[in-house]
């Protein structure tokens, strides 16, 4: 198989992290540059010497260039803050280069929701428009087609893949919907902060942004597409102390009293083009390890008779499926390769 | 302080060795004995080493015997399973021993709902009548002058006291509330199960018995109570990577426009007389950390004004307010002590 | 590639599980079958929902039939207790299969030694006799010719790796030396006992089998091999709150004011046909997550000049390089394929 | 019991939220002031909202002003990073406080290995003369009499209280000792660094400073003293993905075919005023969580009968015994208080 040449713009947070650990074994892609602004003149190996006697391990970190680095690489992968992105985004596309990004910068896309929910205005507008939202099951041929492409953040990727067929199936209603989620604490970045030390995190759980978190407007976004409503969604989010990982608990109101069986078929039928979203049969509920380090996106299904209520269990990993494994799939719609493409790792568990 | 002495019936589990480490330095009560039928002949510290060196360590653990028992001691905590607690009770009641029965045999008032949720008939049944509920900040004055009281179950301790006073002022609807609760691991005991296994549990989380655990009709007793209407709770358990404590996210919708420091004060107001419900101030949610080893409940309000939710989170530590600590603080309030009579310590923390 | 058929003999444990996951996406072999006394009759996926919607997912596990399965599969994982492993092993061979034995059935050379060390007589001296020990970077010749691969433990795999080239080329005594390693807790296996439950293992550390540990007479069998020496070592295995990995803290006299950079030098050399064993550069001390995984033995090296000492610190992942990932390996040499042939995986981190 | 004021001066770290735990609940001393140059002018429970509703949770944090403190406190809890607490201890003393240094400066009696080891000159060497070492076991006398105490390391607590009795008995040689120890991660502190972040320290295991670690002076100080040797030690650390608990493996050569059982009484000998001390009987080895949030050091041993090496296993609470319980304990001797005042509670298990 001839190569693809692809870069890794960012590579000192998790996502670049993971991106690397992907890429390395991958049939269909060659790390052709990686960057970092406060790591340039490094070797990867020198950063990670958990790469050492990889094949990626000798890489040299350079300083991001766009123009050198779209003269090697037909896709850059962007692992970058939200508000850096935009620009590094549009430079990369301006170089011919195509685009995967993983912040959250091109996924919204109402501009104003993004002044609301980021703090800052939008200064990449344009680009915006010709942004594809990055999840394979529901945008497959745009994101083949697409120079750019939003990809998912983690906690949506949770969520909408749980909700999404049945809105759009109307199985249940689209108001009054929960999603409590519980993700790793990779989740919350490799930046150094007190409140995700070890010793702040370890044996104990916690809430946080209740109501608030920035990753909403993106669920509301692309269930609503799904309903043809416009949804409000509570979202709940939590710390795990765990790695990896995002279970996702989903509250929906039944439509009609709908076999759960009835669901899972519908569900089935959904996503039968999907190599990775397993639907867990009767009495089987998802575990974050049964996904660790894959696509995997595991939905289990419990109909509460006493309250009526359908809950929908949903797992995935937050660093690959939520996010830079979901990147490379996308890279490979974009490459017209096979969706799975050097994803199909079994889960390591334990 | 002339101390009483009481009885720590099974003790190889986690809430018998919670009991004993409270009670090892409670100023006001004595481990008269300590029985167990798998251990008796064994010094307690051989059993847990942990308690070497400790004013409890050299006791020896004898056979149950409701007999010898009653004669040295006035309270008896039993903490053995359900099913074999209703027997024992009732031995030790007839002895002339008052009774703190940790598991859930006396805690259903329905002896219907008993046989339904635990599938097996309440031989018990005239017990079950003089029972009291043994929540203090509900039960203060029944609890006192009970001489058998049933022990809240660890989940049950977080929702209710998260709910109560809501539900009793009318502040939100009694209808369609969700508890999303989250456990510690030792809430599943000490016997050895595959799925319990370090390895099963670690850098993982699970949900379980959706919609259908144990504890839901004890939650459900107790805030109809409050509400004066016959509730339906969806509770929603899961597991989480951690030794002790719960977190419960509850849901409930608000009846009007209150504001959120309005509930607060409405719920400061309930628990004025509690040492150990702490209502948090705006923008700061609980962490199980928080109460780690402690009687504390911690709640956290957050109105969601999108949705119109107002979201409820409670903490405690699982097995000493759940469970062992609650027993003492019964106990305490049997015997005449104040309350928090040697269940004042601050959280470990970290 | 042309896949040979290999058969799983014993599923429910780790070390089966990782086997599973490994050869899933192997592209030299194919599972042929998966055998299990407990579990035939059930689909693996049923038995790990992890493996659903895999290439081994609908694999129907059956009872082992050394019959049936040699007909069908030229090579046999054992991964079943010792003990139990001896009188399959010798079943599988006499139907001609070749075999990799996870078990210590054939690990210690002198059935004397087996006896005194597990408690029970060799009755399989026979075939004892032509058991090859299989760590490829020393036997690596023999490995492809045997029909009896002994597959090293986890601890040995560490502790071996970290000495025997010092100890062959004579860098540093074959006295005194001592091994503190530390294990997750994978390391103990998946039967359910108290010991290993989460509760008991998180959030502590402890030692055990000091002096005493079973894997003791292998190392000291390989090591006296490479130092031409009769070699008591000092071993103590300690339990780490984490699911993989071992670290192995060596601590020997060098022979002579031998630098640092010489010895790394000589280690590089010894292992220059290993893709897997990796020598820390100058500073840098390997960390188990670096392996996660994957069939890496890291060494970090570190003079310690106030006491003379030289500190040799050895990471694996145990469930891989210390024991199904190395059958694999070992298995890619008696199929004249390349040692890594689909054990080339980044670590996943974090 | 009328109650001494004392301050802690330093809040923001680990030590001094563990001093705030322990104090808070103390019958002996009442919390005078509290003062911290980052949080001056915030209440406690500000800080810490696990310290609401404590009796110390409204204490307001003040600037540290030496004066002003020594005028309602008779004892400073020095809780502030070494280099900093000798000029703060040297104006408490001025001021007529008596002082507990938690940090580094006056542990080490020989300024120039203070500069050797922490880079930078000892400015109060006239202090340095009349500091005391704060390990009551060995200094229980001068302790009681100190005006400044230099409260011990976290690992020189844990290694000195498993080999001075044996070093100064003279049951094995001063020479080539090893302590190869494990911390829990609170250890290193709470100032956020990448390093100790969540996901670079859970579910891994790694070792750091060998060879090199800042308490090794400490050590070899106060263990040539027992032996009247000048020893050289080698002292490794790990970091173990845990809150608290430090675990050391000591390896010494016996001098003789002493019997263990005579080595463990010759402890308990040695031992036998300290209430914390606790020797464990034959075929128990200690596990951190044994000793989680006390005082006690917990000490097992074996005699590795094929290499000869006695083995000596010592567990602590890195910041109870190994910092701020153990500096309540100085305090307690200095105010002629029983040692175990406020520090009896049994651990906090599981």
């Amino acid at each position: 198989m001839q190569k693809k040449n692809v870069a890794v713009v960012g590579v000192t947070g998790y996502t670049g992290m993971e991106l690397i650990r992907i890429l390395n074994v991958h049939p269909g892609f060659e790390i052709g540059a990686v960057t970092s602004r406060s790591e340039a003149g490094r070797a990867l190996q020198e950063l990670f010497p958990a790469m050492q006697g990889t094949r990626s391990g000798s890489i040299a970190v350079t300083f991001p260039d766009p123009e050198l680095v779209a003269r090697d690489c037909e896709i850059v992968f962007l692992a970058v803050p939200h508000g850096a992105a935009m620009d590094m985004a549009a430079a990369f596309l301006d170089q011919g280069s195509r685009v995967v990004d993983l912040s959250a910068d091109f996924r919204l896309r109402d501009p104003g929701e993004y002044a609301t929910w980021y703090g800052l205005e939008h200064g990449r507008q344009e680009r915006l428009k010709e942004a594809v939202y990055g999840l394979p099951e529901i945008y497959r041929e745009q994101i083949a087609a697409a120079n750019l492409v939003a990809n998912p953040g983690c906690y949506p990727s949770s969520v909408i893949l749980a909700l999404y067929p049945g809105l759009k199936k109307e199985l249940f209603h689209a108001e009054g919907i929960i999603a409590d989620s519980k993700s790793g604490t990779s989740g919350a970045g490799r930046v150094a902060k007190t409140g995700t030390l070890f010793c702040e995190v370890a044996d104990s759980f916690r809430a946080y942004s209740l109501g608030s978190h920035r990753h909403t407007p993106e669920m509301e976004q692309e269930l609503s597409l799904a309903s043809g409503r416009d949804m409000r969604l509570s979202f709940s989010p939590h710390l795990v102390p765990m790695n990896r990982g995002i279970l996702s608990t989903c509250y929906v109101d039944l439509r009609s009293s709908i076999q759960t069986e009835e669901i899972r078929k519908a569900y089935r039928e959904f996503y039968k083009d999907s190599p990775w979203v397993r639907i867990m049969p009767e009495g089987v509920l998802p575990e974050t390890r049964w996904v660790r380090g894959t696509m995997f996106c595991d939905l289990g299904f419990v109909h509460d008779q006493r309250t009526g209520r359908l809950i929908i269990v949903s797992c995935i990993d937050n660093l690959c499926r939520g996010a830079s494994g979901q990147a490379v799939a996308n890279a490979n719609l974009m490459s017209g390769y096979d969706l799975d493409l050097g994803l199909d790792a079994a889960p390591l568990m334990p």
